[in-house]
């Protein structure tokens, strides 16, 4: 399907899409670029890529296929370093967790190639980066969202659709505003919350104590809370409005219940961990289906 | 080691608790109640009792060992129920999540007997409630911790010791007052806040949308929100004061978050995140040694 695919940056997103691409049948050369040379080896001697670039740019000279993938605060940076380079008959790609500050990047820096540039978001992860847990697997599976906007080029789109399909995926399109609103809800509050709590237990005197005598309950909640730090600076400063939007209103609910308990209002109490309950054990990973 | 475990509560942890004896070879006959009639057919049918008593005092009569595994507000009632049949032979035991208000009712109630009752709280659990959940592993490996009063028989102490640690549990010992200190920050707030969370975004207009595009990171930080709401009602008023001094610095320390993104703090937020994720990546569930 494609002849060459530039990859930039080589961690766990750029990685694992290397090895799905592979394995699937769906590329013939991989060609990488990574900021650090320790990442392109390792990248280079496990199989992943299979030439090292000396830049960004010339990990695009004749790819057919481009996928950015570096924290979303190097997005700007990549789309300068490598746009001319980008023909109108490259499709690129990214896999940032916001997607608002991506097209605007990719307006200004693209210009008139932005018709070729596909943004998606693929709602998967782990808290482990880095290349040496690539795994072809990633994206088996999960939901990938695409916001086009209205200088995408519909091939292109069509493209960059069927390749995400063929490892996996459910595709779905929305705008980059809705997008940025709901993953302020469901990922980047989250991520934001476990911070929080890891660290306002750390705080205390007898934090070291709590921490020792916390349970598998701890251990799932705050999973997130051990991911990238400068790859979470970057989501959470780059969603800033809709995140604090997101954080307010969850203050609000957890204020709702303090009430509850201090009051001791018991029957109020119930009911909303009776909701919460419902709905957490009606629910079930990627059943979205319309676009919003 | 015992000819008789009184049982009274029949669900998923006095269930498992039921089984983890009988296949450890620990009791020759397991007499049990619960309040719900279904529960306790289930439970015979499970083979998790082997008879059912018509009423808590009845499971008690005869038995060398007692645990009572009900929802913690249901402590008082029971020891109420029981206590005319407790004798300073028997072991009485039970696997509530807070300690200082069942310690309270076991003074009040048991009198001269509360040197027979050893205040256990078993760090496991699932999600799932109810005996049809009972899992004879639930508790291998587990931390077991122990809050014994200045009036708790040594000798019911090492023979509660003995038990569990034959299930597998790593067991501890601290006061009532540091034990719920600990669990609110470790358990009882991750809790409330993940039922605030939920009930937050599914308040919203477009909720519903924002949870269908959730992923990995949400289904895990929100596992726990999908607990049984009755239990957890009754914990988080058993232990309101701790809950909600950990609830007020919890939400200082995510102010501090919100403030930083809101002022594009990169440094700070980078260095804030930084300390959650290094906490967390070296954080291993159970490693707690000393009493705190």
């Amino acid at each position: 399907m494609f002849e060459q695919l530039g990859l930039i940056g080589c961690g766990l997103m750029g990685g694992s899409f290397a090895l799905a691409l592979k394995r699937a049948g769906l590329v013939k050369r991989v060609v990488g670029y990574s900021k650090s040379p320790t990442t392109t080896a390792r990248a280079l001697s496990m199989g992943v890529i299979d030439v090292e670039a000396p830049s960004a740019l010339l990990a695009v000279s004749g790819a057919d296929v481009v996928l950015v993938a570096v924290p979303v605060a190097a997005t700007e940076a990549t789309f300068k370093a490598i746009r001319h380079l980008v023909t109108p008959q490259t499709l690129v790609m990214d896999v940032g967790s916001t997607k608002r500050d991506v097209v605007d990047a990719a307006r200004r820096l693209l210009r008139d190639n932005v018709g070729c540039f596909v943004p998606c978001h693929p709602v998967a992860g782990k808290e482990l980066s880095g290349v040496e847990n690539a795994d072809p697997d990633l994206y088996d599976g999960r939901q990938l969202i695409i916001t086009p906007i209205e200088r995408t080029d519909p091939r292109h789109l069509a493209r960059a659709e069927a390749l995400w399909q063929a490892l996996g995926c459910h595709v779905e399109q929305m705008s980059p505003e809705a997008h940025d609103a709901a993953f302020a809800a469901v990922s980047h509050l989250p991520h934001m919350v476990a911070f929080a709590l890891v660290n306002a237990i750390a705080a205390q005197p007898r934090g070291q104590d709590f921490l020792g005598l916390a349970g598998p309950g701890f251990r799932d909640f705050t999973r997130i809370a051990a991911s990238e730090p400068k790859m979470w600076r970057d989501i959470l400063l780059a969603n800033r409005e809709e995140l604090l939007t997101q954080s307010r209103l969850f203050r609000e609910a957890l204020q709702a219940l303090e009430r509850m308990v201090e009051g001791g209002n018991a029957e109020a109490l119930e009911a909303a961990i009776g909701q919460a309950s419902h709905l957490r054990a009606h629910w079930r990973m990627g059943t979205h289906r319309k676009s919003s």
